[in-house]
């Protein structure tokens, strides 16, 4: 019996590709700069897993992603030859653009009819901070916010699901990790989470083939493999009218 | 600006005392015990602080509210007389009536006004656990879970309240705790938080003078004193109009 349900948020629950460059366009159109913002938020992004490494590896204490987003931000205004254009004010504002990311169109219709049936929360490596602010953005209708701000560690090292379940006091097999990300769901199967899959084809942008490349389907038998967050509440509320 | 409103839960929001009774009830009327579930509550409330207080002087080191609960259960069975009546798995049944704690009237209106300005969040000794479930039960639209649980630390020290403010990456005067005691109060005052208060009366019972003793009244000049969440949400919308 599954008594929570947890998810990964950037490209499961939230479109971040489309909401970063949004945000990215509307600052450049304000000071006149010309660079690509689709460009710009996958390169923003592309930092993203780097700047965790040092923090999973050991090499670095545990600070709050918001933290780590700053300074790949640094990095991709150098990349865009843009860095002397933004004072530390309006770079720390650009910054927020990772707490208005838009849901997917089935992410608030589904979390709600999930809602009816467990406890559901966000299991990101985003902070307590950038979560509230995002489901307050998105109206995402969480019970609890756990994650890597929790267990002060990143996914996908193993803690970070465990600590998650022990915060809701749940063993983890009570627990099923939602994601779009085959690994991310290989680590919580190896933590002892039950597992949930189904795909965000559009994650990296909508050309077939080309901007995304991976992910396109479940790798392994996940305990759910499904089409959307419609498809995962159905099956839930009808396993839960069964028993 | 504050930009966060966090809260004191068990007696400001919830009615832990008729809530505990109300579960007590039905497991005693279930086994032909006949004792007075009142006063039942008000004895394993009255373990709470003493049984936090190990951990607040670093002679224990952190555990979740629910296994206190869970200990201080034991002793309030045996000053009952019924500890060899229960079962470890009745004892941890009855353990979860801290989950199915009513609101008072005025919490749930006047928290899902607040929400359209600012974050809410629970600051409790209870665990992201016990929040979750509690706001399950009473609807509470939180947007985020701060508290003893992030802090591993229980209020009133001081960490516990910073630790929240930080989780939220909120500076301690953008935030203000509210609560229907002072001493809570003066904790958040003292680390630099706002400070909202209005009393509940009949937090410890409905006589006047016999239950409750304390706190019926603001002991200082707290940043705003008013009657109830329907009160203090209007004042923060009033402010939020003229700014």
């Amino acid at each position: 019996m599954i008594e929570a349900y947890i998810f990964d948020v950037f490209g499961t629950l939230v479109d971040w590709r489309n909401g970063v460059a949004a945000e990215a366009k509307r600052t450049f159109d304000g000071k006149g700069i010309e660079a690509d913002p689709l460009a710009f938020a996958d390169f923003w992004r592309s930092r993203y897993h780097p700047a965790m490494q040092r923090i999973r590896d050991g090499s670095r204490g545990y600070v709050q992603l918001d933290v780590l987003h700053l300074e790949n931000l640094d990095e991709a205004l150098e990349e865009f030859n843009i860095a002397g254009r933004f004072t530390p004010d309006e770079k720390a504002a650009l910054n927020h653009a990772w707490e208005k990311l838009p849901p997917w169109a089935d992410t608030v219709p589904g979390l709600t009819a999930l809602k009816q049936h467990a406890i559901i929360a966000p299991c990101s490596n985003g902070s307590i901070a950038l979560m509230a602010r995002l489901a307050k953005f998105g109206a995402l209708p969480w019970d609890a916010i756990v994650g890597a701000d929790v267990a002060k560690m990143y996914k996908p090292q193993r803690e970070t699901y465990l600590a998650s379940c022990a915060a809701l006091r749940l063993a983890p097999e009570q627990v099923m990790m939602v994601a779009c990300h085959n690994s991310d769901l290989e680590a919580a199967r190896a933590a002892g989470l039950k597992t949930g899959f189904f795909p965000r084809p559009q994650e990296h942008g909508p050309e077939k083939g080309r901007g995304q490349t991976k992910d396109l389907e479940a790798s392994a038998d996940w305990d759910i493999v499904c089409a959307d967050m419609h498809a995962l509440a159905a099956q839930v509320a009808q396993s839960a009218s069964g028993a």
